[in-house]
């Protein structure tokens, strides 16, 4: 695209604080000047009150032309028969990587200090297969599906990842002492690929010495790869290290090369609508986007924006410790560009 | 029994340092003076070299007829068909309840301060049902396994647990948001024992918010009740928080009241022989021997010993910074009975 055809760009707001925070994306965008033109599509809680429809066609179908979005939390409605909106996003869009880098913030102290590790998980399969029954009365089984394909996929998308962001070591998360077929076959997969990347370093944590590992020492790791539910778990685990999802980004990687980077914290419907939601996560994974669209220059321009704000401080939103809002630390980072 | 018939428990002193920390332990029961005699089985890598088997009917029979054991760590040989000798023992002894608390060691300084939480795994099903095949080419399916006897079972063990032990609540972690049918049915036997325990509070967390919650602040929780896999993940987890395996004791607990306390930690063949091992995990499971024996003040007495013992900080294994062997931690303890 030349200088001046601006990219076009899918936007989701989402539910609750979704609105504020994507407000808070748009207005650093334009301090920035981002050649982004937002296509903002509706979804959620009942786009269409005579279907209860939560999801238009047109929605998905911008993401797919546009090729790039980016998405704020988003509140299912529990026992209408809806499946999570976030699992029908993953599953239209063939998200089938969920790269979540994770990384102490200066400034912002926890416990722990020098975080910098990233966790690719399977998004598409394993435990998420939605393949349930009763066997008999009180008898109920769930099915762990682990695919050949799925598996090869994502182990590619983590060593090429590796690769090309400098990192030096995949760490495969598993349980195959117990799932041996299937989180071996994911091992296998694993495997055929590192012998790939020999400048690469492999290596295969049992999760839960994975946990136990990364609650006392997280700078061990690197890279982590693995199967949809442990992904999700060691991501909030890792999130919680530097400080909450509040403060984590996410992109999720589909087939033909789509990006649609997300918050991956909930809509807090709580303090919707009052201006206290603090922005963080969904602006730190704009930047993922930016970066897909090989915006560097812009990227890093928000990106050290970001971090500059948190370090000094004197921007905090509640959740932080901070009596800042949402607009106060926008303003902050746009200063700092 | 009168004071002057000894108790007969089973030891399983296990593989690798086993029989070292195993040896700790009779060491400091013979100091307390403690009514015990053990009968001692050897399970592990080959008991019978014509058989190739890992485990005799005697040493189960031992268990069984006891009622009370106390096991090392079991190294499983790895590929030649055997399945894990710790779960051959959980199957065969229906040890369907694995009890794990976790507190944090006065003198032993980790990130976290006032951890004192019990987990309690479900040890019989889910994950771990073992059935598991390939569909097709490059699919495999394993199938995790919930069923409402067993998930009454261990809720029942947790309330029962949380009341007699003063605690004031269970949480019950599961992740039904994505497997409805099988953590559904968990959570609706855990809902129904929750009636009748209104003196203790119940709330349902689920498993990757759990992990971030206790990263962030551990003492938010008390006892907490799950499925095994996520039982697997969170004990380790929490046993990190506090200093890792070598420090946590655990105790199964099986059909018509068996209990066999266990250290969870690995075998440690690097180690082995060599007078380096940390004691400290299978001296805090022999306490909970003890009080599941009722012998309370053996018991107390044991646990302060240890207590003051780390506390003190004179005596440290290697594990743990210091440089004392097994030898010389064992006899501090006893000094300080
Ligand atoms: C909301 C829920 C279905 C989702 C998941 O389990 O994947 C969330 O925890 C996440 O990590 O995006
Ligand atoms: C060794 C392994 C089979 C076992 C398990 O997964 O249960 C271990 O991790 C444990 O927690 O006792």
């Amino acid at each position: 695209a030349s200088p001046s055809e601006p990219i076009r760009a899918t936007l989701f707001p989402g539910d609750g604080i979704g609105p504020e925070i994507a407000e808070s994306v748009k207005q650093v965008f334009n301090a920035a000047g981002v050649p982004i033109e937002w296509e903002e599509h509706f979804v959620g809680d009942k786009v269409d009150p005579r279907t209860e429809s939560l999801l238009t066609w047109e929605s998905l179908e911008s993401v797919r032309r546009n090729g790039v979005g980016l998405k704020g939390p988003m509140a299912t409605p529990i026992g209408k028969g809806h499946r999570s909106l976030n699992l029908t996003l993953r599953k239209e869009l063939g998200l089938y990587a969920n790269v979540r880098p994770c990384y102490s913030l200066p400034g912002y102290k926890t416990r722990y200090d020098g975080v910098n590790l990233v966790t690719i998980r399977e998004n598409t399969e394993g435990e998420y297969s939605g393949l349930e029954h009763q066997v008999v009365r009180g008898v109920v089984e769930s099915l762990k599906i682990i695919t050949r394909q799925a598996s090869l996929r994502v182990a590619e998308y983590a060593f090429h990842y590796a690769k090309t962001n400098g990192r030096q070591r995949v760490s495969a998360i598993h349980k195959a002492n117990i799932m041996r077929k299937t989180d071996g076959l994911f091992l296998k997969c694993c495997r055929e690929v590192a012998e790939k990347y020999p400048e690469i370093t492999y290596e295969e944590v049992i999760i839960d010495n994975c946990c136990m590992m990364l609650v006392k020492n997280p700078t061990l790791f690197d890279v982590l790869v693995m199967p949809n539910l442990y992904g999700d778990i060691i991501s909030d685990l890792c999130a919680g290290l530097i400080g909450g999802l509040g403060l984590t980004p996410s992109c999720n990687i589909g087939e033909g090369g789509i990006a649609l980077a997300e918050a991956v914290h909930g809509s807090a419907p709580d303090i919707a609508g009052k201006n206290l939601a603090n922005p963080t996560a969904l602006l730190l994974s704009s930047v993922m986007m930016l970066r897909h669209l090989k915006l560097s220059d812009k990227a890093d321009r928000i990106h050290n924006a970001i971090l500059s704000t948190i370090a000094e401080g004197n921007y905090r939103t509640v959740d932080l410790g901070g009596t800042s809002s949402t607009t106060d630390f926008t303003k902050a980072v746009c200063d700092h560009l």
